[in-house]
Order: C-alpha cells, then structure tokens, then sequence
C-alpha cells in the first residue's frame, strides 16, 4: 500500500536519536545534547518582538509571493552582496520555507528519476533521504580522514557519469564541521561547468566561520555562476528560529523560475510573519551574529581540547559547529555506541552510522549547542564509558 | 540543465492570475478580485493575538516534533471527534505546513515511479502540478454538467488500471463548488477498499459547508479506513491565515508514519508559533466558524442570482466557496476571455483551461472572497463585455 522508496526510508534519524533521552536517569547531571544542531543560546529578543509583531498583523496572514516577500529579497539580496563582494539581485534569490526544503526543490529542479546526484560522504542524511524519497539516485565521493574530510576533485570528476545531474556539497561540513578551503570550491564549480552539471551548495552553517575567513568563497564572482551554482542558506541557526521555517535559495534567474513552479507546489510561500520580521534584522543583527560565531569558536576550541586529551577517542575533523569523533569501542557499531553513551553517560551524539555506509567508527558532536562550562565536563562523561 | 518534469510544468497559475490586475485602470470602481480563495475577511482578533503571543516565545522558535505539536494533535483529534462522531486519536493525525504540503506528502507515500493517481477533471491544478512534479502519472476521471460536476463511480471504477494507487477527491470541489454527496464518498471508499487503493481527500473547505449539512460524510466510521483513507484539511481558509502555513492529515497510524519521513524532508516540522496559537483556537472560535460558514453561503445565494440573471452566462455548479460558470464566448479561449474581463471589467477569476484539458468554455468564481453587496455589482460588471 506504500511507496518503496518511501518504505524504505528510516525514520527521522533526530526523531530516533531523541528518543534515547529517556533512558538516561539524570545520575550524572544533566543530559549534554549534542545530537540536533540548534545553538544552545535563545533567539535575540528584538528578533523574537519582531516576530510578535509581524504575527499580529492581519495582512502577514495572507498568502504571499511564492519567491518571497520583495522587501525580504531585497534585503537578503544586500546581505549576500557585502558578504561575498558579488553583484547579486533579488531576482536571484528564492525564500523558501528552511533549508531542507530548499534542497528538496533544488534537487527536483536538476534531476528527475532515474537521474543522479553526487553527495560526499560521511554524508548529511536529510539530503540522502530526500533524494531516495525523490526516486533520484545517489553517488557517493567518499572523504578521507587523512584530508580532514575533505573530498578531492579528483574523485568528484571521477564519480561524473552521464546520470549525474549536480554535485551536493555542506560547507561548513554536516556532520565533519570540516570548512571548505575557497579554492577548492571554484575547482568544483569549474569541473561542473565543464560537466554541464550545477552545483548545490549546503551553506547553513555560514555565519559560524570564524571572521578572520573572510568571504566564505568566491563562487559568485565565477563567470556563469547562474547556470551552475545553486547555493542554500538557514535562517534557523544562525538567527535561532528554526520553529519559524525560513531558508533561501541563490542563483541565476532561469533556476529561480524553476524552483517558484515546485515552491507553488510543496508549500505555496514560506511563513509571512518570519520573513517580515527576519527583514530588518539581517543588518541590525550584525554584530550578535559576530558574538555568536567568536562564542561558537570557542567552543570548538575547548571542545577539541577535550577530545585531545581523551584515551582512545580521536577528533577526525571540526572547523564549525561539529566535531566528527572516532570512538575507542572497536567492532562495536556507532548506534550501539551513541546509546549506550545516552544512557550511561547522559551525552546525546548522533551515530557515525546515519552519516552513510562506512562511519561505524564514528559520531558526531553538535558541540555548538552547549556551552563551555558543559563542554568542559565532557571528557569526564565519556571517561566513565567502558 | 533541468529536470523535464519541471521544465513541463507551466508558471504558477495564482501568480498568472494576480499578474493579469495591472491590465485594469480602475474606471468602473474596485476590482472585483474572485481569483485566488482566500476569504476576503480578516482573522479574528483572538486570533492575531494568540499569533503575536505564541511567536514572541523563544521556546516556539525551536524546532519541534515532525508529526506536529502534541497539543495541537490532541485538540485537532478532538475537533474530527465531534466533527465526524468518529474515533479518531492523536495517532492518526499529522500537522504539515499547509494542505497542499499534505497532499505532496500523500502522493509520495502511496505512488512511486510509473505508478499513477487519479484525479477528478475539472481539476485543482496543485494537485494535477504536484503530481506532475513528482513523476507520477495521472488518470483523469471526467465530470459531466448534467451531474453537477460529481464524478460517477462507474467512470471511477472503469479508470482504475494495475498502476493506479490512489483517487484525489476534493470535496467541497475546487474548481466546482459541488458538496460531494455522503452516500458517493461511503461508495467511493468501499471501491478503493476493494480494489485496494487510497482515496486522497482534500476538505479545505470543509468549514464552510452549509451548517444543516450536519458532518461532511461518514468515512471515519467505515470498517478500515485507516488503510485506505488519507484525509486532508487547511487551517488557511476557516481561519484566514494562509501566510502562517498550517494544515493536517489523518489516516491510520502505519500511513502517518510514513508520512513523517517524507514531512522529516520537505520540512522538518511545521512552523510552531502557528501551531501553538491555534490549537486553543479550535474550541474557541467555533461560533466565529459558523457565522462565517453562513456569511458564505449567503454569498452563495447572491451569486447564484446575479449569474443566473446574466443572459449568456451559466452557472454550472457551485456549493461551497465557488461557482464554476459557463461564459457566452463560444471559440475564445477560457484564459482569453478572463484576461480579457480583468482589464475591461475589473473583474478576477481563473480560466478553465486551468483546470484541465476541455475546460476553455468555462470561468471559476471564488465568491467567497467578496463580500454580498460587491458580487451585487458583479452582473453589471460582466454585462460590460461584449
Ligand atoms: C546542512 C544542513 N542543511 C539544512 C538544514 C536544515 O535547515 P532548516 O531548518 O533551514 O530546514 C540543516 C539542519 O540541521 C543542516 O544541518
Ligand atoms: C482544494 C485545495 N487544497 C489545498 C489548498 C491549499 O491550502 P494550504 O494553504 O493549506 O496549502 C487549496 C488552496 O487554495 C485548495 O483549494
């Protein structure tokens, strides 16, 4: 009575992994939940009235353009041209309703069945159950710890069969937090030209690069950047609202047109109240989201210490947001792992194993949503693991 | 570059529509806009308020539960109990991010690659679009003026090939209007139980039933309607809040499961605040719903009036919430004449062509965006064109 490909996906992996909470009966303190990526810190309170106020209003309630409110385009349109230093206009953007389904659209806008797209891999699973939920087929880049994650260009080209439609990328990485060095990026975006494929780039970790990075790349600035580079944006981390579903898509004008006709579909417009609200805030909240990134860098770096110090444990990769971490326990798989240190740790990861084949070895720590302090008691939580 | 499906697919129709109000100067007073159905009054204060409140919480803007908030769930089963004096839990239903999100979600749950779902024609154009988008084949099932637009079960028995695996109803129907009879649906059911598919429901416009009509139909009490009923509703309409993106399914508790991978997808959860700020409201604005309900049917009546005393137009069906009308100009294209009535008569209405092939003699009206005394002034309006 169901659809295969939908039979066969599992159950929402954050779904799962929450419901491990339970089992930990507080003997060490509180649970450390490092599994969903969500900052631990609440919503500005001048985004949270924003939003009070824009909910309030009678004519927010209506639907809206299926591309967005114009005043949100036009905002976001300025905030990408002074991020990247590129000449972007509204027109090549698209709000959509979070980040997950500005991916699904894309992916159905490049690919139809029986088409493929590549993903590296470990892997962000909502980009590899959307695919398999979509008919779309999915080729795997495998990434190399001794490259911190990174893949090569060399395997991505290799893995461009006739099928493959695009190439999905996360920079910051899902789950290896590993920051894509700029030049490697317009290597890619170049082999995609040369391929005749696009580029989907994953960047809702962006505003977590440490600010000395600079612009998170130069691909925009590539000649013919519109027909081969779709990039993805979150308002939900970077602004703490994922509640409020709110996402963009940038790139050239003929895809944007494609994404409206599937937007129109799946979700007629996003939420009005958040995209009014969200619109001043893109530049009043500078300066919080800059306190956010230099708080965020800190704790990668007390988190890295932690897992340095740790017998046995060892830290694969991390740049933003994530530490992806192989544990000590071999031939026992990362589910196995990832539980039992829920229940006898009170530490909540997600197991190397939803990540793709291949990552039994390892899990992933969401080290942004905790604070330092409780960073700091983690290597005596995992140290009780035996 | 793109994926043909979505090459194939034609431009947002609303937006089409919308576009088409620029051609009018405004010299027979306001336009008349009938195009998109949306009621043309605002949400109650309550409403609004409970809105503002529930989005000034940072606890809102978290991420929550991918089936939708338990409150909610508990109050919206409560709701069907009464509705439909069913047994229905909180299991059995599933918050989306409005009702065509939900439909999406349904046909994916059910048809996969070279399957196919059958549709009413006239037909909603989101749903034959989504479908379309998707890959999945459709099946359409023609509906006769002589028969108010109502669908035999004959014609839907005699289209169910091997490949189909679901029929997509809309009852009240849009584009027609017509209130699917209690005893078709009870029929239609027992057919797709024996033929072993799903009925697709969508009651968008369930709310504004006539209120003697009592409950919508008796599908919730027939013997294993959990595996072959997937029912759909929006809170856009009866609460006149599209811009917040609130709907819901219910089916038996193997098809939300399903359902909760592919939601897991496309959007992660549905927006919170709205979530939160309605879930008292269903109780609460009961009375509000039925003056609404009578409001409407009132400008049912109108309407009915005004066409019927229009020499040349016809009014083929209507019910609830629109009237599907014959236009006097044989050989002019639906999409034609309505461009052609936006710019000369100020008046908005979608073209037939829009709801299938062989629909270019007639126009859909969504009264229920106008109030009594403005479709009043309709006649005088449509007797401008020549
Ligand atoms: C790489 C990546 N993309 C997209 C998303 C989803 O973001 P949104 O809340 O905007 O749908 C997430 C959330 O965890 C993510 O990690
Ligand atoms: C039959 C039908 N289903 C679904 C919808 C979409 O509703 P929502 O705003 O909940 O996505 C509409 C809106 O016009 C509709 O007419």
């Amino acid at each position: 009575m169901f659809n295969p490909a939908i039979k066969a996906l599992n159950a929402p992996p954050v779904s799962t992994v929450l419901d491990w909470k339970a089992s930990y009966d507080g003997r060490h303190g509180e649970m450390i939940d490092m599994s969903q990526a969500v900052p631990g810190y609440p919503a500005h309170p001048d985004m949270l009235n924003a939003l009070a106020n824009a909910a309030a209003s009678a004519d927010n309630a209506r639907y809206g353009r299926v591309e967005g409110d114009d005043n949100l385009r036009a905002a976001y349109a300025e905030h990408l041209r002074m991020l990247y230093s590129a000449n972007i206009e509204p027109e090549h953007t698209h709000i959509t309703s979070g980040c997950n389904q500005a991916f699904v659209a894309a992916a159905l806008a490049v690919a139809g069945r029986g088409e493929s797209i590549l993903m590296t891999r470990p892997c962000y699973f909502k980009h590899e159950s959307s695919l398999g939920m979509l008919g779309i087929s999915v080729g795997y880049v495998d990434c190399h710890d001794d490259n911190g994650l990174l893949p090569s260009c060399a395997d991505i080209s290799a893995a461009i069969t006739p099928e493959v439609r695009a190439i999905a990328l996360v920079s910051p990485n899902n789950p290896a937090g590993t920051i894509y060095p700029a030049d490697l990026l317009t290597e890619i975006l170049a082999l995609c030209k040369a391929k005749g494929i696009w580029l989907i780039l994953d960047e809702t970790y962006r505003d977590f690069l440490p600010l000395e990075a600079g612009a998170p790349h130069d691909l925009f600035a590539a000649d013919g950047w519109q027909d081969h580079l779709i990039q993805l944006y979150s308002f939900s981390k970077s602004y703490c609202m994922p509640g409020h579903r709110l996402g963009a898509v940038t790139s050239g004008t003929g895809m944007i047109f494609q994404l409206a006709k599937i937007i129109d579909n799946i979700q007629i417009c996003a939420p009005r109240a958040p995209q009014q609200a969200i619109t001043p805030m893109l530049a009043h909240l500078a300066s919080w989201r800059d306190e956010n990134r230099a708080r965020i860098a800190a704790r990668a770096s007390v988190f890295s210490d932690v897992i340095n110090q740790l017998n046995g444990w060892e830290l694969i990769s991390t740049g933003a947001y994530f530490g992806y971490v192989r544990h000590p326990f071999d031939g026992i798989g990362s589910r196995d792992v990832a539980q039992r240190m829920a229940r006898d740790a009170g530490v909540l990861t997600i197991p190397g194993a939803f990540f793709g084949d291949g990552q039994e070895q390892y899990l992933r720590f969401a080290f942004a949503n905790a604070d330092r302090e409780v960073i700091g008691h983690l290597g005596d939580r995992l140290g009780l693991l035996t």
